[in-house]
């Protein structure tokens, strides 16, 4: 396999992401381009990220292949790449083969490591409410929510959108609507739809959300949330995470 | 008690001053406006600030009430209050109840404390030297002073202002004249006056000072020091500060 | 001895590489200006910086003095000097005096140390390769390493400059050639020359490099390096560092 990246910034943010949930990942390259399925080391989150081929400049594949590195030198030698820079990656026998090309042309090989990971089973979930909302104004929630609790309340009662937090002594909500947040882009919900989530996960989750962007969540009454949203049209990624217990 | 602060910033500004020298803080609030005296814990310190009712764009009070807080959870609360956003507070049962409204709208309650302060009696002080002075230049003086010792002296001996600072092995002087330093506005003083003071209350009691801004030193001979500043026409803040024994 | 000098920035950075590699400085003042000559207590790299008396804007001194202060006290001091401040320094008796005269004037006294270090030696040292190249190349680079190992090698090889580290599982390399990359200003080298040293000792030596100007490394195979730059014309500093062995 060997692959050269149009825009490396977009690899440099999945991996990031994955980076704050995980220490090693395994990246699955076939035709059509690369996939991440892993689960958490705790098993209460999971990603599922997807890049088309379109992402590459150039791509030679033989046979599909998964790929496992540390997260910490994969990431460490993607913070070398700059802006207009171009990176290229390949699999060389225990290796993978980094090559960065800007002024210069800095060459990198870490090791693979055994994968421990058993294939992960996508969890089939079916979702009662979807609210697709400016990353921006969930990541604002998620931080005042921190004030008061550890975990943060998702309500859709349409035409709207709550989200709030409450310990024994401190309390929080944010009241949205529809109608009057044009933060809000779409929602919907087959009746009043309640879950409550962990902030740790959704901070580590949103990390990588552009704010001026869209985001999607869904979710079902005491059910898992799925977080939904591109890095470009090519790059699409999706957090799945355990619902806590009311 | 309902207040909507006109600029929630002047808020903002007083309650991280005053979060640099205590854990909680009682406020009062009347028809004049709300004020501040707390002792710090060491007993070396007191805040006295005052807020005319003007700084609210709507108030509301029945009777005079004072609330206690964390300044934990009141000032992570006001972190999050951005430019031009509007801040209400209000108080009901056994909870303060802030309200920030911007883009879109945050609510929090938090619980009131018990007051464990008794009520703060003001020292009537009597000082010989008095200097208005631009408040970049004791920021700028104390950061020097710091690396000589740990306590700072301000001596007044007309028309000089001398701050300085020594270690058994190291000095720091800086000699400035109200006919030369454009940054001294003011400056009386009865005699040759010189006090000591700690460099670390007195870097708390600046920080929330804007540098190009005036601030008042108020004391005498071996005697305690009144710090005086204003956040804007409508609200004042001062401090005294026990004087160290030469 | 009483020192004016032209741009105390220049003084502040020789002071800052220094503060990296030693806690304590012995500076040589004579007629020409001034120069350090000191190992680091690991004894692992000598500093070498070297000072016109063009540095200076008023230069007095009777006879050559050395004065030796602690970097902790030098660099918190010269850390206040303001852009267009002037800075004075003289000694007196036991004492450093220093002068800043901005908007104010702060005096400050230090004391001298007594020095322990005995009068440096320093070695006789012949180079089979030099090159001259841009230091923003090398910064990169050596952080690259950083990923991989904590020593790094240089290698020269006509016309091609090769930056590399290995670990047991990682390996890094940059291959540059005087003929592609105008970063490299001058490349000379008998043969084959390649020497290995310390990441962490090169990465306090080019701490107070500009980015955008020349550095000039020195070695042999399995020798010592020298890497010189200047601030300006009038102030050059000189590292040796012991090579590793491979």
């Amino acid at each position: 396999m060997e692959a050269e990246f149009k825009d490396a910034e977009i690899f440099k943010r999945m991996m990031d992401a994955t980076g704050n949930l995980m220490s090693d990942v395994s990246i699955d390259f076939n035709e059509e381009g690369f996939a991440i399925k892993a689960m958490d080391p705790a098993n209460i989150a999971m990603v599922l990220f997807e890049a088309k081929n379109s992402i590459f400049s150039s791509f030679n594949i033989e046979k599909p292949i998964k790929i496992s590195v540390s997260l910490d030198d994969l990431n460490g030698i993607l913070k070398l790449v700059k802006k207009d820079d171009k990176l290229k990656i390949s699999d060389s026998k225990n290796k993978l083969v980094l090559d960065i090309r800007g002024k210069t042309k800095q060459h990198f090989t870490i090791p693979l490591i055994d994968e421990n990971y058993t294939a992960q089973k996508i969890p089939q979930l079916k979702f009662t409410a979807e609210v697709t909302v400016l990353s921006s104004l969930v990541k604002d929630s998620v931080k005042a929510a921190a004030l008061v609790d550890d975990s943060i309340y998702f309500t859709v009662d349409m035409p709207r959108l709550i989200i709030s937090s409450k310990s024994e002594e401190k309390e929080f909500s944010q009241d949205l609507s529809i109608n009057d947040n044009k933060e809000i882009f779409d929602m919907k919900s087959e009746s009043t739809t309640r879950s409550k989530y962990s902030i740790e996960y959704l901070t580590k989750f949103l990390y990588s959300a552009d704010s001026e962007k869209p985001i999607k969540l869904s979710f079902s009454n005491n059910y898992p949330l799925k977080l939904d949203y591109e890095i470009n049209s090519d790059a699409k990624m999706s957090f799945i995470l355990a619902n806590r217990l009311e």
